[in-house]
């Protein structure tokens, strides 16, 4: 019989594009007793599992999000207890709003070994693939990763202080409160800040909708895109390929004012 | 003879570890005609390359970095239009202070094709596997990443304000800057905050330093670290399995006043 080593490794799966999984990913999957899964990771990283291994998909229901994180965790330690190695594969990178740090503290508490392998996150690999520079010499020393979703359902107070400074802006989970937001930039006087939506990002489906903060929420009505998106603010969004367009087109709209 | 397809790619190597590569990123070397590489990309990731693969070395000099830089920009022209596919290959992720935007400006201007393969940055990538989450719940809603290294030799102004906040601080290139960014957060009434450095992250020859920022300094000398390091900055640091010893020394130097 085989000898029981319980172990709990956290995967970043990466955006979505099942080749944005780095090498140490697939290596950490091969060898998985179990491997518990979300929603947002891509299934055909499975195939990369051995045949013998359990793969369980824990995809949250947005209506009992906390019930089934306390499942998760339990679930966490059951397996590695009676399996051996869990991987616990994620959308993106495991730290990055992923609540990979919660789970490492509880399967902590039964002496469980644990390891990570970091993944491709969303905010830097959408925009990495839209050629969309994170950092640009003379335009952003620095970026910025928020959560558009913060457990009492206001904006995080980070986006208050982010609208301030100059750093490019990354919003994960935000797109339901894109109104809010480009409110936000309003009142700092940024109308004309570049902005990107990014949906399915990395994914056949993908869409992308550029434009600045006056203009955004109605390109995006227009381009009808929606959840799971990125929200990208800053000058550098300027840099994407197909911005000119939409550079001229606020231009005509301003001469009409 | 074969005909030429101009293109320039710039690919993420990741942060040190050969497997932090992503499997897209691999495949880009594989298809590669020409690749110019960094002082920071692991060599071994130039075995996926064909046979025939040019590979020339473009590691930057400290004391003449904006000629090798023009001269960098230039050769990806020169072997785009003459050899067909270059792979640009960078330490960490080709837009977060890579000066990969430059790069893909400058080759735009002769109508070459670009396309960009993300890569694991350092910021996200060493934090995660030292299991120092960058974001928890009821800790930190966000983290930022910001340059060490700017063009003036002055602390970046973002990170003036990014000491105001609770978002998790990674900076990058700046342990040189390391006694300011102390000096600046003493100054906020932050001696406590946990921080930690991290130097050849990923690497056989990593080295980590755990403390607060009133003890670091001394910490960074005992343990010899050096460059290149990141520093990390924030409460989620606490969270690292070796911080508990910190805390304890910690605890000991306060009696003793």
């Amino acid at each position: 019989m085989k000898e029981i080593r319980p172990k709990v490794t956290l995967v970043g799966a990466g955006p979505g594009d099942p080749d944005l999984i780095t090498l140490k990913g697939i290596k950490a999957i091969e060898a998985a007793d179990v491997i518990l899964y979300d929603a947002l990771v891509n299934e055909s990283l499975l195939d990369y599992a051995s045949q013998d291994c359990t793969k369980i998909y824990v995809g949250k229901r947005a209506e009992r999000l906390s019930t089934s994180q306390d499942h998760i965790n339990q679930l966490l330690v059951d397996y590695a207890l009676t399996h051996g190695h869990v991987v616990r594969l994620k959308g993106g990178d495991p730290f990055v709003f992923g609540r990979g740090g919660e789970e490492l503290d509880f399967v902590r508490q039964f002496d469980i070994p644990t390891a990570v392998v970091p993944g491709i996150s969303s905010s830097v690999g959408l925009t990495g693939l839209q050629q969309i520079p994170l950092t640009y010499r003379g335009i952003s020393e620095s970026f910025w990763v928020i959560t558009g979703s913060t457990s009492d359902g206001n904006l995080s107070n980070d986006l208050y202080k982010a609208v301030e400074t100059n750093a490019t802006v990354v919003v994960l989970m935000g797109f339901s409160k894109l109104r809010e937001i480009v409110a936000l930039y309003q009142s700092y006087g940024k109308s004309e800040l570049p902005i990107a939506l990014i949906q399915n990002g990395s994914l056949p489906n993908e869409r992308v909708v550029l434009g600045r903060i006056d203009n955004i929420i109605q390109e995006a009505e227009r381009s009808l895109v929606g959840v799971p998106a990125i929200i990208v603010l800053g000058e550098v969004v300027a840099k994407h390929l197909e911005f000119e367009a939409v550079k001229q087109e606020v231009a005509t709209l301003n001469t009409a004012y």
